[in-house]
């Protein structure tokens, strides 16, 4: 038998312009997103709502506005939360529907964590609905975790009004976005909302479950791998939003952020990672620049990987491979306690103590003991001449 | 305003599986066509129908069969032509509906260059409609000469049961098919249904409109930009039929065959054309490998575009320039009459009268002079040891 199968092509259009969504996660360092070739931001919730689409206005940018929603199956229950819920959102789009900087509404993040029992979707649509009877000038988003087909046939179940689902998902099984997306029953347009790294909870452990964290050269390679897939499929995806356009404490200072923390003692300013000259050459379509980074971190001779114990109160030998060559190295290393509670679903954790912090000067050095047994993390960056940061760590017991 | 607009994209399954046609257009040679990894042939009329399914399906290649429609607009109005037509072709699809070598129904090639009133499309659509009440397994196209927008409009109009639209579409305007294709009311699938060099209608001319062909050279890299276009377009389009497979008179001998003609004398024996190579490694996924054949040819130091003008019995000399060196050259010079009447719509013209024919081993010759006065062409076939043969001519007056 011989068949035509029809498949949909989708783009999002502003003002009768194409518009590829080149956006970054996060709504700090708005005016630096512009300058690199950003077009859009995207926000977790509708806090700082107007602030934010003032500042996106200034410098041009168009916003993908969240509505938060609970991930607790049993809110979607009760008419107390559902009836504030809408009125809050009912005022927000009301308000702000002819606001320039608006993009396009969002209806939770990542709702799908939770139980997500059919009702949760049907307040979805119903919320969906209601905003396009306000607001015929814009489309109307869901956020879900990961491509989840379960969560993909819902929408195209409950959520008629929905136009775009927006898919957060991280570097490792990345490549199966598409093909789970096809073999579900939604066939509308997605939008990569949340995407980078490797997530902690996919990379490799240690006995002790510390996740291993790409160093910042092979986090270049994950976002490049992943930006070279949403290109590739932008039949479908409207474009996406680079995870996370700031500093954030999750797992480690430097595990999602693509900018250094303030130290508040002049060692760390807020510099950007290599991943954000990347993101400007990919926005920008040029070529990426050799970012001085570091590519591998031992602790005696050990990887992260392979489980490095220390004994307390014994020095131990550190060794970090840079990109290039340096003529004048400048390293800041630090030890850190290992995060205790990590936050759930994103949300920062406490950042843990500082055990200690050195600049050193040199890729192969000894640390002094430590005298407390526990689990820890060394943190090296390495301080460049263009205001980049390198970054690596390792994770560590001491016995 | 934001929106999100929709396109369809388009794949071809033959029996569940993803089939890109990689089509010949002709059906001589379809063992060697198979050989060098084609998938499909098309015909332009069902005159030896049964014959050359059975070739196909001994080779595992696919039929595009066209039943011919004329172009002569007042047919459609004619109950007698009609009847005749629809009788012809319901009994051939009929008899061959299951057939395993048929791949798709074709009604008509290029009756849009006829006048085509509504009257022709509305039969067009009462076949189509009639050939899918029989058979229920294969698409039904029909083929239209350049992505006429009036034709795709119209089609998109009257012909709600075609599937598949076939546009035949040469080298000069080929990047513009998508353009029109987009712009008009038509958004179904497409096939190439015919391509490669550049048309003599499109081509230069001389001042007695004597149409300049592209030299063996040039013609591989016209071949190879489209088929990156019909790759490249492969959302809509199904795949092409690449013209001509076979050798056929018309201007030339050489100009739409992609291989050379029969002599009778042992100096050409249907050999295959550069293209022919190109084509293989289009299929095959192979890089191109170099080809002895002719880039230029000059005739007094002149190209053919700058009208070249020879006294009567005057003596002339020829330079052509190769695209690699060789060690024993051996051509084939041959001065034509110009083709006096050209056939219509691309059928085959009365092959011109041969003046002169010699064998050649240098890229520099001096030719004797011709006694009568006329429009004239000089022909040279390079003979390439790997059974290849490269060609070029230039058209010349004497006066």
């Amino acid at each position: 038998m011989i068949e035509i199968k029809k498949r949909e092509k989708y783009k999002l259009y502003v003002d009768n312009k194409p518009f590829f969504i080149k956006g970054v996660g996060g709504a700090s360092n708005i005016e630096l997103a512009a300058k690199l070739g950003a077009n859009s931001i995207r926000t977790w919730s509708c806090e700082n709502g107007e602030k934010i689409l003032e500042k996106a206005l200034q410098y041009n940018m168009k916003v993908m506005l969240t509505f938060e929603l609970e991930k607790e199956d049993k809110c979607y229950f009760s008419e107390n939360y559902k009836d504030k819920k809408k009125e809050e959102i009912r005022r927000f789009v009301k308000k702000f529907c002819k606001h320039k900087a608006v993009l396009l509404w969002n209806l939770g993040n990542e709702v799908n964590l939770g139980k997500t029992s059919k009702e949760a979707w049907k307040f979805i649509e119903e919320l969906a609905d209601m905003i396009k009877k306000i607001d015929k000038l814009h489309p109307v988003a869901t956020i879900i975790a990961w491509a989840d087909k379960k969560s993909l046939n819902s929408i195209s179940k409950y959520c008629h009004s929905i136009d775009i689902v927006g898919i957060n998902a991280y570097a490792k099984y990345f490549n199966k976005i598409i093909e789970n997306y096809e073999q579900s029953l939604y066939s509308g347009p997605i939008i990569i909302t949340e995407w980078g790294t490797i997530g902690h909870w996919e990379s490799e452990k240690t006995e002790w479950e510390a996740p291993i964290e790409p160093t910042g050269m092979e986090r270049v390679k994950l976002y490049e791998k992943s930006y070279e897939y949403i290109v590739k499929n932008s039949n479908v995806i409207l474009g996406s939003y680079v995870f996370f356009w700031g500093q954030k404490q999750e797992i480690t200072p430097t595990w999602y952020s693509m900018f250094a923390e303030w130290d508040g003692k002049g060692n760390l300013n807020g510099e950007p990672f290599a991943v954000v000259k990347l993101m400007e050459c990919l926005w920008k379509n040029n070529k990426m620049p050799e970012i001085l980074d570091i590519s591998e971190i031992k602790i005696n001779g050990k990887y992260g990987k392979e489980n490095i114990k220390i004994v307390s109160n014994e020095e131990y030998d550190v060794e970090i491979v840079l990109t290039k060559k340096v003529k004048k190295l400048s390293l800041l290393v630090e030890v850190q306690e290992e995060e205790k509670e990590h936050g759930i679903a994103g949300e920062n954790a406490i950042r843990p103590k500082t055990v200690e912090k050195n600049r050193i000067n040199s890729k192969k050095f000894r640390m002094k003991g430590i005298n407390k047994s526990g689990e820890y993390r060394l943190l090296v960056y390495v301080l460049n001449e263009n205001g980049f940061v390198g970054t690596a760590n390792v994770p560590f017991k001491v016995t």
